[in-house]
């Protein structure tokens, strides 16, 4: 089975709702950039991303010190692991999973405080396990497959109790530019970088400014030290010459963010207002319960067999029964736009009408029930 | 100091004889592959590559699953000591610098083996330290910034050696496509491949396709464990989508590696031919004696201040000074066009006019002849 969202390469024809990609599109300007770089392709990339830098601290108004670019925020990822060699690591699942993947390279111990569906996918307080043996925590923030949002007091108290037990706490805000309210995206924890050096926040233009297929995150910390640890452990040349430009583009598109809010704003609603009509109230074999949808996917829980009946419509949609803490039955979609959203749907009411007919049990409810 | 060759960002309008390139520029369909690869960047790259890995199978007549691939062939180093996590490691130093920065991410020590100017900066025999203690022995063959080439007999010793001591035998070759002949290239190691398990061969489009600012290298081994292994500490969308295309278009360009092979040796004949007119026996303060120039390079020796002076000609060499195992004085110069390499010698015959005239002392030769 893949394992990840987007298996857009065996599916070249499906619509793909399995990877929250911006709908929108990479802005013109974007494209653009990487296409003129590729005048440059027989030069080597900047080592050090000076002017890629200096793009993003203006956007993230942070400075360009506080930043080390990656070939995607996986990259990232990795290379804060391999620089910090944790022992121990607290992973709030389930989550994104390459924090373990990561964690795994480095042969470090991992602890898991498991969100569960009856306390909505959300910490309800302090982790008991974040004591002094954890080296470092990893939390996404919106959390990538829930689609659910702590709140700042948690993320505040979280990071005060990092401080307390010395472990590094990394958040995840790849999806923070995708909330509703400009309010929620200045809830970045970034604020509080110059603050504390147990802090380290992972972003990407990946998924933003929707050029996945070219990489490109980047990490924030105002602990400088631990960047040049980190770019110590990676090779020199990480980020290509396309993905340099193409980013220095994407920073300078301030409007296409708010953009880009608006238009999942609508669809995600759209969405919403559809998926209702399948609620487990309706007393239908099928149902489609929505746990989350604080950034541009929605996390749901429905029938065992959803994401294979979906592939007979072309559609693909992300089966999250491999990440730890969920079973089968449990599903995250990405907002598109309206078109292929009805398409969605009405692939939907062709499976409710199929699944009643053929009288299909609905495991999911059972076993999730019983969780 | 910048530490790598081709500081072409901080010198744009310079001619860059510093990052060893092929000057032919990358093949137009490789250049085209990643250009229509553009309308994809909304996708996440395929993450096992399999169609790039079919094509270099093909071009490399080894099998997919012997092929791992990589953002660079700096990757690949990085990656290859992360799964192996070496206790102790064998270079034969001056050589390519990634390998040091890579086995210092996993805290690996280091022996060193140092190539002489008196012996031609080739192994006179087995290395000493060679024994059970080391767990992995990297080799650029042909040599960066050497440019010498150790014979297959030598190799098949290492290799055998290597099977005794239980050491993995990584051999770097992504220069080898630009040796003179056939006949030596074929002369890879990735010919005993499905022999040893201890044997990892590594290759890279960078150079041999003049993809540097795209990225992609690759890995060979019959060790498919190994391979996995790697797999497994990587991020599973390593390869840009452009990189990917590329590659798979550069794999169908057998017929460029002719065409690259030729116009190198060509430029390279006339290089070393302009070069021999400022030999040290011509009883000059200004001299260049070439040590080696198996690949699409030239390594020589001169006076310390010759990558400065050449500044003033808009002319980057690469200074060798930083690398373990040589001193100020020693050069190594990428073949390019015929135009610019006239440039190059037209500098140098300037050169050695400014020198004698006003007296510049010699302090390479004295300090190198004392070494």
């Amino acid at each position: 089975m893949y394992q990840h969202g987007g298996d857009f390469w065996n599916h070249p024809d499906f619509i793909d709702f399995s990877a929250n990609i911006n709908f929108l599109g990479a802005p013109f300007s974007v494209v653009q950039a990487a296409k003129s770089a590729l005048d440059g392709i027989c030069h080597y990339p900047q080592p050090d991303c000076i002017r890629l830098r200096q793009a993003v601290a203006e956007l993230e108004h942070v400075k360009a010190e506080q930043i080390l670019c990656g070939n995607g925020a996986a990259e990232i990822i990795f290379t804060l692991v391999l620089a910090c060699k944790p022992k121990k690591a607290l992973l709030v699942v389930p989550t994104f999973q390459e924090y373990e993947h990561a964690l795994r390279s480095v042969d470090c111990e991992i602890v898991y405080e498991y969100l569960s569906a009856e306390r909505g996918f959300l910490l309800q307080g302090l982790p008991a396990m974040l004591d002094h043996s954890i080296d470092i925590m990893f939390l996404c923030n919106p959390n990538n497959p829930t689609g659910t949002m702590m709140d700042r007091e948690m993320m505040e108290s979280l990071l005060q109790r990092c401080e307390q037990t010395d472990t590094l706490f990394v958040v995840d805000e790849c999806f923070l530019d995708f909330v509703a309210s400009e309010e929620e995206t200045s809830q970045s924890m970034k604020l509080l970088m110059n603050q504390s050096r147990n802090l380290f926040v992972i972003k990407a233009f990946t998924k933003t400014f929707g050029i996945p297929g070219l990489r490109l995150g980047y990490g924030l910390s105002g602990n400088t030290k631990l960047l040049q640890k980190m770019q110590a452990v990676v090779q020199p040349w990480n980020v290509s010459i396309l993905a340099q430009e193409a980013g220095i583009a994407a920073a300078g598109e301030r409007r296409f963010l708010t953009k880009t809010r608006d238009a999942v704003e609508e669809e995600k609603q759209f969405l919403l207002e559809q998926l209702s009509l399948f609620s487990s109230q309706e007393k239908s074999h099928f149902f489609v319960d929505i746990y989350g949808f604080a950034a541009n996917f929605i996390f749901f829980r429905s029938i065992p067999e959803l994401s294979q009946m979906l592939m007979d419509d072309k559609i693909l949609i992300r089966d999250c029964s491999n990440f730890p803490g969920l079973t089968q039955g449990w599903y995250r979609i990405a907002v598109r736009g309206r078109e292929e959203n009805r398409q969605l749907i009405d692939a939907l009411h062709q499976i409710r009408e199929r699944v009643s007919d053929i009288g299909l049990q609905c495991e999911a409810e059972r076993k999730t029930d019983s969780l």
